[in-house]
């Protein structure tokens, strides 16, 4: 027998059918039990004997039964099927489900996130989540049809590329064939893109893969999609009408309500005097209730700004101190081209970017590109490259420039926020099938996990640092780590000490260069902190200085734990034992610095400067 | 004024139109001349006067024209606009074009790969290229459509993921956030499509970007683009009819011709019977001219294979001799279920894997999966994993299954391999846009590359080897390399010596133990020749055993070039140079081995067994 959808049983009345499914909910009424069986399609009550008892909540269950219409008082208005229900024949259970972590019948946001997204098999059955990767297909299907329909090719570029300046770190990928070097993952594929220009296939666009390295927040992950697009031959006003017709017929397919039937354009002036912000939320409170869309662009940004000394991309990727606001591929607008090639007025330059922001989120961002290798190189003049260096950057587009590129401009949407913002949601991780969690780990699996050793000889890589050492002993890792970073050392074999003073004494040292390592327990949390042997800690200083609210000596087990080592044995390198250390200055300022070396036995010798080159401590003054 | 596209320019006959596109090719007759447009539509005459003498082949350039109808005798029945011409009233070039690399009128089939590739957005210009690229877009969505009208939902799964059982070697990503962890790229996402079955979505698809670092051919990379497609409560004939019927209507959408319209459906036992492969060609010669597509059905295969020794992840995957055809999470034959479960006749079994072949190539290839946590445990049991291995690979997978996973099944297609064959072409880089090199280059971009010091310390990594240490002196590499892997040395400071002889005397060593190490020149290219001091290379023997041609010794300066070093200081490790090393079997019968450590007065003596280890050379008899 052919298996009948739940959404169709409802037509098939007198009908015997089989359904496939899983066991949403059960009542018991002894002698008479009812369940509802779902599938991906909806729900329907089925009507069965105490032979049912042997079934559970999401066992998965195949069932034949005859479709029975329900009396008028039986009748569930909330339910597709309110008006049927099937009398059971017989059932199987294809799979038996065991306990479930947590429950799918909510709409899980009080769920602990490591906890959703290891089982986020489970978690995607709720009909919130099933809604949204749905809808998720839908809206990206109806904006290619649009694509399509206006002569738009859809061409995939590569995975394993070379970095490029998208103002982000970029995740490498080792190559085995050429060890010791890498390939980038593509931030966007802004440059292909535009070479997809010089190629002549004028009309582009992707549902483009992006990976970008930046640091983690609670609403996401590493990864996102973006509708991709490059079009031939057009002004920015051609662009913007295109996409904004294209965002209009998919949102409306999918149900969505639009504020605005034209979006409103706005100049990054106007904006930032109105709204403070160039992405701004439209809606009145009635139309945020409503769940209305708020689209608008946003246009003539400035081109260049001064770097933001805490931005490390920034820092980077600037020589001037001039960067750029949005995209360096950029063509600034007409007007302003001539200051562009020349250099001046910098700050007055504005550039042909258009924005779109939607709700008070940016959605996308797209611009005219220089298609003009003299535009393009004075760009990076501008911040601060050498020809040298502009080379090196963007040598090869430059190159593609003088080979029949014509004029172009794209976009790119950020389709996470899209289907954030038009399934209500307010988490981007809401919106995609196995997002990461927000310390890094991939979903239901447990990933970056550990290399095998012969996988590191393959690429050419070892771990770094004291990590690369992680068989030998504490003695044994510290005098290849010395070795290594070609650090000066002594290192002294002697009768057994357990104190500083007998240290001193069988060295023939000076108390005050021994390194005296104490482990802590610092707000129930074990660090390293170094003090000079003639010196003892003032710990009252020492939490005062490093806001710490409780600390006290590590206990012998914590101290096992944490180091494998005895007390009178600890080398004074917290990052041995990936424990934060803390130096106090005096012992700094001795001549050289003497410690133990993970025995009893062995003393090892270095100077303050090589202490303070390897180990990243914070230095303080704490002793009394 | 609008811009017109070529293909419209035909039904303007007497209107002034503007066309912006490429100067195609270019007829100078003096007084009056002839070039053709090209557009992403096709190609026009346009005809102009001496003005236009400033243009040259590929220039971009916008013109406005009259159309006109050619006379009868001057009509080009080749080109779809030969009854018109554009009579040019004006013209601006957008960008000019300099010299071409290549030409693009030709199918550029010709040309060294690393050249096409470089300047891959102008071999996307051919005619060929756009067909194959618009061809692909196509193809690619008339599947969509077909499975969007079968209630398919697009879901995509993590590019970060981790390492599954592929077969294949994984590319890896080091984490900044957990220095020393790696995530993988996909190689295919079967384990998560399998989990969106256990999320209830039903029918799955995506179209799956998969990398595999898998040794390089001429006629493909790292990435490829499956149709990965995933569903629930069916069975085996289930997914091959709606495979067949996508993949006959969308092959017919883009104008493919099918030999079958119904694909025979062949037994693995019978397939290797009569054609003595699992992928065959069931075309005539005739249907060969024709272009057509042979499609066929393979079934039955064995579940199970003995390994090949040969293949690194397969000895990898196996821990009883026994590895997996096809697929681990495959499910076997109902009537070897039983077999199965018991670990009997093993060679026996029968998967329910379904092989798409097309025209002697594999173009897909899917099964029923286990969905039940005892069959798949059995797959890794007769495998020979043990619990806890078990549980390491698939541990997730059988949680998941004892969870209300649903019986599925589903299949993935090669659409790299079917553009190929639908464009009848020979070589999967025709089909993407920016394939890789044969040498695992990026196309028109530089990478792999190396990376900067900053990033090698935020991802916890180093280079490993000499490779790490490549501000060192040769003699410290050595020295600081030897610690590193702690391998017991001695090393002598002594007077300066220029030959072996002098270098055994100073050390008081037997001569034998001495290891001259020659760089020579062997078919244009550096090797290092490592011998006993007591004995001499044997050239005839050297060429015969590892088949070269030309070998010499290298001369002075290409010693220089390629070490840094003089004569009688080259230390036996080509890797240091990052050139192949050949040693002698006597030298390593040595009980020690004494070299040259970049200087003419170090030398350091170590275990043979030890240089055996840390340098991998080819060992060999060419002493005389």
């Amino acid at each position: 027998m052919q298996r009948t959808l739940v959404k169709n049983s409802i037509d098939l009345v007198n009908q015997t059918i089989k359904l496939q499914g899983w066991v949403d909910s059960i009542r018991d009424h002894g002698q008479v039990i009812f369940f509802e069986l779902r599938d991906r399609t909806g729900k329907v009550q089925v009507v069965g004997d105490k032979s049912l008892k042997s079934i559970s909540t999401e066992d998965v269950v195949e069932i034949i039964g005859k479709v029975a219409k329900r009396p008028e008082n039986m009748i569930n208005a909330e339910l597709a099927t309110g008006e049927i229900e099937i009398q059971l024949e017989s059932f199987t259970i294809l799979n038996k489900c065991g306990e479930m972590p947590f429950q799918i019948n909510t709409d899980g946001k009080d769920i602990n996130e490591e906890i959703r997204l290891k089982y986020r098999y489970l978690d995607l059955r709720r009909a919130r989540m099933q809604q949204i990767l749905r809808l998720r297909s839908q809206f990206i299907e109806a904006c290619r049809q649009y694509l399509f329909n206006n002569d738009f090719v859809e061409v995939e570029t590569p995975m394993l590329t070379k970095s490029t300046k998208e103002g982000a770190r970029d995740f490498v990928v080792p190559s085995r064939f050429q060890p010791g070097k890498f390939y980038a993952l593509p931030q966007s594929p802004q440059q292909y893109k535009q070479l997809l220009m010089t190629a002549g296939i004028e009309n582009y666009f992707q549902i483009a893969r992006c990976i970008r390295d930046e640091d983690l927040r609670a609403d996401r992950g590493f990864e996102f999609t973006q509708l991709d697009l490059e079009m031939s031959f057009v002004k920015r006003e051609e662009v913007m009408q295109m996409i904004e017709a294209m965002v209009k017929k998919a949102v409306k397919e999918v149900g969505g309500k639009l504020k605005d039937e034209n979006f409103p354009v706005i100049s990054y002036r106007e904006a930032m005097e109105k709204y403070g912000a160039d992405r701004f939320d439209l809606r009145s409170e009635e139309e945020k209730k409503e769940g209305k869309l708020a689209f608008a662009w946003v246009v003539d940004f400035p081109f260049f700004k001064q770097v933001n000394k805490e931005d490390a991309a920034e820092v980077r990727d600037s020589k001037s101190g001039w960067t750029f606001t949005h995209n360096p591929f950029s063509q600034p607008k007409d007007e302003f081209l001539q200051d562009h090639l020349q250099g001046k007025n910098i700050e007055k330059i504005l550039t042909t970017q258009y924005d779109l922001v939607c709700n008070g989120y940016e959605v996308g961002g797209g611009s005219i590109r220089a298609h003009n290798s003299e535009v393009l190189a004075q760009t990076f003049k501008i911040m601060g490259y050498n020809e040298q260096q502009i080379k090196d950057s963007v040598g090869h587009m430059m190159e593609a420039f003088k080979l029949g590129t014509p004029p172009h401009g794209g976009i790119a949407l950020g389709l996470d926020r899209l289907i954030m913002l038009l399934s209500q949601e307010n988490s981007l991780k809401e919106t995609i099938a196995f997002p990461m969690t927000s310390s890094g780990r991939t979903a239901v699996m447990d990933a970056p996990s550990t290399l095998s050793e012969e996988q590191f000889k393959e690429l050419g890589l070892q771990l770094r640092g004291f990590g690369s050492l992680n068989t030998a002993s504490i003695l044994e890792k510290i005098k290849t780590f010395l070795t290594q970073e070609k650090i000066e050392f002594h290192s002294f074999t002697h009768e057994p000490v357990f104190t500083c003073e007998q240290a001193a004494k069988v060295c023939n040292e000076p108390l005050a260069s021994g390194a005296k390592s104490l482990v802590l327990k610092a707000d129930g949390k074990a660090i390293m902190v170094v003090v000079s042997a003639a010196d003892k800690l003032d710990l009252k200083t020492f939490k005062k200085l490093y806001n710490y609210k409780d600390v006290s000596m590590a206990d012998k087990q914590m101290l096992k734990d944490v180091t494998g080592l005895e007390s009178g044995a600890v080398p004074p390198f917290g990052s041995l034992f990936n424990i934060p250390t803390y130096v106090e200055e005096n012992l700094l300022k001795q001549p050289e610095i003497n410690f133990n070396a993970g025995t009893h036995t062995d003393t090892i010798s270095i100077k303050p400067s090589d202490f303070a080159k390897i180990e990243k401590a914070e230095v303080g003054n704490f002793a009394k």
